[in-house]
């Protein structure tokens, strides 16, 4: 415990995103490690196009979310979710070997799985209907696959990765794996109710709540 | 210091890659940062097949490095990287506020970053000539060109992404701005210029000629 535990944090959020993507915008995840974490938070919210200008000295690709607490100033939603994680033994162990174990997860969620699935959601989602998708789609989606039979077989029958208790691993690799398709992710019956259980969170719930809330805002002009 | 500051840490690598991957595989950044923390380790070398079986016990999607020192089992070489900055100063500073600025580095390193760079590589190098990469690689390489300049724009006349130290920030970036195409690269003369700054460390010099000398294996049967 120090000064800064008592410091509410700010987190960046988009005051509208299109409809695909309410919901799914990254700082979900900070939201999250924050309700899991009991830890109070404000959000700054962007309209469209606030994301550039003074923005950028938070954030320099203009992303959300940016994140501040007391003196600690950071961005990358993995990051944030870490640090958060080091504030609160809700998320993450304290001994060497367990919180090792924590960061293998939380690293394996945003590379070794978020790359595939991302892929694969910029071929259907941002891409639909483009020609180079169609000889594309099979090797992101064999790609994919492959990586979910592989997680699936580690996670067997535990509920959470680490074990029995939730963690900031957790946290990162659902939010991961519900951008996954449906019926993909339905191929490995352990891994989507690992997925669900995960989701049912009560601190996920108000986190998404939080995040929907939050779209106040108007779409930019144009926008059709 | 603790007892565990003490015990030699275990890499795993490959024993054979193809040509083109060697100097590349994840190791090489766990190694560079044991070499940047003055700790030592040795490796345990995979042939041709190795990364099936037992193997999965460490790392699930038999992917290298995975990692053991003392009572820690990792793997997810960023992961790896973030936990030996934790045991070293030379990687990371020990204040709140400079802690959470490495973090967000290392995460902007391996997803802001290498996302659109290793989309790259994959064209270029992995599906060099198919015909959906013709369609494809205009968008891919505008997005990485974009995150380039937006990452050198913040660099600006720094010598390194937090200033005026090197840190485990330096060290992941580094190596994912490496494998950006040359041309593209230069186009940031001051990004192009920070990485063969970091790139002349005696540390990471150190590490890419011991990834070298560790290529003893035979490629698998039917290699061509």
């Amino acid at each position: 415990m120090n000064a800064m535990t008592q410091t509410p944090a700010t987190v960046s959020a988009f005051a509208w995103v299109p409809d695909f993507a309410k919901g799914h915008v990254r700082d979900l995840r900070v939201r999250w490690a924050l309700e899991e974490a009991s830890l109070p938070y404000g959000t700054a919210k962007l309209s469209p196009g606030e994301n550039a200008g003074a923005y950028r000295d938070q954030q320099p690709f203009g992303q959300v979310p940016a994140y501040r607490d007391g003196e600690v100033e950071m961005f990358e939603s993995g990051a944030i979710v870490l640090h958060i994680a080091e504030r609160s033994e809700a998320l993450m162990p304290r001994d060497a070997a367990g919180r090792a174990r924590v960061l293998t997860w939380m690293f394996c969620a945003l590379n070794t799985m978020e790359i595939p699935i991302g892929s694969l959601a910029d071929i259907d989602i941002f891409n639909a209907g483009a020609a180079w998708t169609k000889e594309r789609r099979p090797a992101v989606e064999a790609w994919a696959r492959k990586r979910l039979a592989e997680l699936a077989l580690r996670l067997g029958d535990n509920d959470y990765l680490d074990g029995d208790r939730f963690t900031a691993g957790d946290l990162l690799m659902t939010d991961v794996l519900r951008n996954a398709p449906a019926a993909l992710l339905a191929e490995q019956p352990k891994l989507a109710a690992y997925v669900e259980r995960c989701m049912a969170r009560p601190a996920f719930q108000k986190a998404l709540a939080a995040q929907m809330a939050d779209f106040t805002g108007s779409p930019p002009p144009g926008w059709n």
